[in-house]
């Protein structure tokens, strides 16, 4: 360094690349320089039209052979494909990671938690992250693993914000009761189908249903139906907040939904209405569930009229989940388990499949009963019979 | 800047940052310099001891929560186990992944593969990661994720070596029967319980099955058990080298096999014999299989005969996944569907349950027939026919 005009220059040009460099960087160093999500730099230039070409460098080989295999007719029709993401937690960011590595066309990501380290014990989210919001977390890796994916975010809570008609399609991954009830509530009014999925606080089992409305039961026409724990009750232990989490069951329930999603958009194999799982025995109670004529969301209940007005008798037998088989249910609870024969039940009780159980008793439809009539608050089976003796 | 001194120290400190900055992030940065791992410094010390603290930094109280909800009795007990893992792909790293963030002690990794972007349909690597061997690529994650376990990896094909006696439990996420065989062959001499797992080349199926050398039919005991596809073999095309492959598939058989292995080192709820998936009608066949007394393997029939010395018909029956059907099989295989009730089988021919089928026939026992039988390649069935008419 010969002169100070070289030194001064030679400190420009070290604090210009110092910079660069830490800008470069900063996304994958917020453990150092605290939370902090800046959109990583995608690693390729978007692609134009998927190629089925057997090549390393072809992030698509593997899926366009769905086509070539004649699994699918037309795999780049999912570029055509949106799907909103309630809740980005285990369950909802293996979804949204599936679905990018998929090529959906675009995923629109709403939750408003934070990324903790007590969220390590699930797939998806990295340590560097915990701090940023999961919707920023999940833009982040999902842009980088496919550049092709649009992501939109949205960092609030659901429950609190009515506007969903921008929506194409729906998939549920929230871990609350009024969540659901929200997503449910906006879908019927809608009318879009959507997939709702869980995880029980015991972490294993879990299950999804397929939710078109008029067509099938929504969220708020029976109490929801869960995967029966086979432990004694007595030995569950429910005191304290933390439920259990496993990342196997949470991969599974989200492969069972992302699947069931993909076949609904791209039109193969047959879409379930509704899939259990037991990890504990692996056992995958299925179930057909009916719309309640009496459910209480009115949107619900109007897609059913006009479901009835366009429905013909041979068109509903081409949907297996809505085989029916209790004519005479005024609740329109259908309970099938499509791994066994059907059998037409000796009286009209409502029965669920082996393993499958209500997650709590029907509430009591108290405007259609006459005001001296107390119904107690028994077992949903008890409470139907009553309710048929009023008839 | 005073003095030609002063600009001199800033240039050193300047330079010494910068070449600070990019040792730091050279393991993220391989997409400018070319493929290159560095193992990442770990994100924090490792845990001494597990915590069920519900606190947001506490990795594991999601987990430590399954033992004050009874599911499993000592999850602690995770840290003293070691699993190996014969592939790291599209199921392999899924089940690598999942494990470690189970906490569980050491993982030996093997795979003589490198990552692809053509790997990007599936789950768990990183475009910036092509170019690096899945071996490291995936330890770099894996450290990242959960320091405290031991990561150990193996850069070569398992085929071409023969030391496993290091080996504690093992799961096999190979794609090729050769690979199948090694572990097979290296577990039966062993004595050493196994989980080996598949997906379909149409990527819509996939299966895991426990093989318990001696006790369950091994990998060699009989043709190897697939998923039945639904589709029309007329239209399911297979010219061409590349199969297909979804991450939800790969997935939820990466689920079941962790949950699986779980059950099995910590002892709760069933271990499955046999599990498959048929994702285009969400159908889980099950099956158990006894092993074959006339497998070619020598050591599978060794550990079948030490089985039946300490064997007592008390002990067989409680496990579920080998319930005896056909007790004048002489090919040992065992086909209870266990989501059905166990019926006896009019003749002894071999049948399987629902769903399921044979990879490929059953290969001819040479050296236990006469020099001038011939059996001609047909149906498992009709060989096993004309072996029983032999004796």
């Amino acid at each position: 360094m010969s002169s100070m005009k070289e030194a001064i220059d030679r400190v420009k040009s070290l604090t210009e690349k110092l910079k660069t460099s830490h800008e470069a960087h900063s996304s994958n160093n917020s453990t150092e320089n605290g939370p902090k999500s800046t959109p990583v730099q995608p690693y390729r230039a978007k692609i134009e039209k998927l190629s089925g070409e057997v090549v390393d460098s072809n992030p698509y080989s593997r899926l366009m052979a769905l086509q070539r295999m004649g699994i699918v007719k037309d795999y780049e029709n999912i570029r055509k494909k949106t799907v909103a993401i309630v809740g980005v937690g285990g369950v909802g960011s293996v979804v949204a990671e599936m679905l990018t590595r998929c090529g959906i066309g675009k995923l629109i990501l709403f939750d408003y938690d934070k990324v903790e380290i007590a969220n390590m014990n699930r797939l998806f989210y990295q340590p560097h992250q915990s701090g940023l919001s999961k919707v920023d977390a999940a833009r982040d890796t999902l842009i980088h693993v496919n550049p092709d994916v649009e992501i939109e975010t949205h960092n609030f809570n659901i429950t609190t914000v009515d506007n969903f008609k921008t929506f194409v399609d729906r998939i549920s991954c929230v871990d609350n009761f009024e969540a659901r009830l929200a997503v449910n509530t906006a879908c019927n009014e809608e009318n879009q189908i959507w997939i709702e999925s869980g995880v029980s606080e015991n972490a294993v089992s879990g299950h999804i249903q397929y939710i078109e409305p008029g067509k099938t039961a929504c969220f708020g026409c029976v109490p929801p139906l869960v995967v029966a724990s086979n432990i004694d009750e007595r030995t569950l232990k429910r005191e304290g907040v933390c439920a259990a989490s496993l990342p196997t069951t949470m991969a599974v329930v989200a492969g069972f939904l992302v699947m069931n999603a993909l076949k609904f958009l791209l039109n193969f194999g047959e879409v379930s209405g509704y899939v259990g799982y037991n990890a504990l025995v692996d056992f995958f109670p299925r179930q057909a569930m009916l719309p309640n004529p009496q459910c209480t969301d009115r949107f619900c209940v109007q897609r059913q009229k006009e479901n009835e007005k366009v429905a013909e008798p041979e068109k509903v037998e081409e949907i297996p989940e809505e085989e029916i088989v209790h004519e005479e249910n005024e609740w329109g609870i259908v309970c099938v388990d499509e791994s066994q024969p059907v059998e037409k039940p000796k009286d009209n009780s409502n029965s669920v499949a082996e393993g499958l159980k209500f997650a709590y008793e029907a509430p009591e439809p108290q405007e259609e009963l006459p005001e001296e009539i107390v119904v107690p608050k028994d077992s949903l089976e008890e409470l139907m019979k009553k309710l048929k003796s009023l008839q």
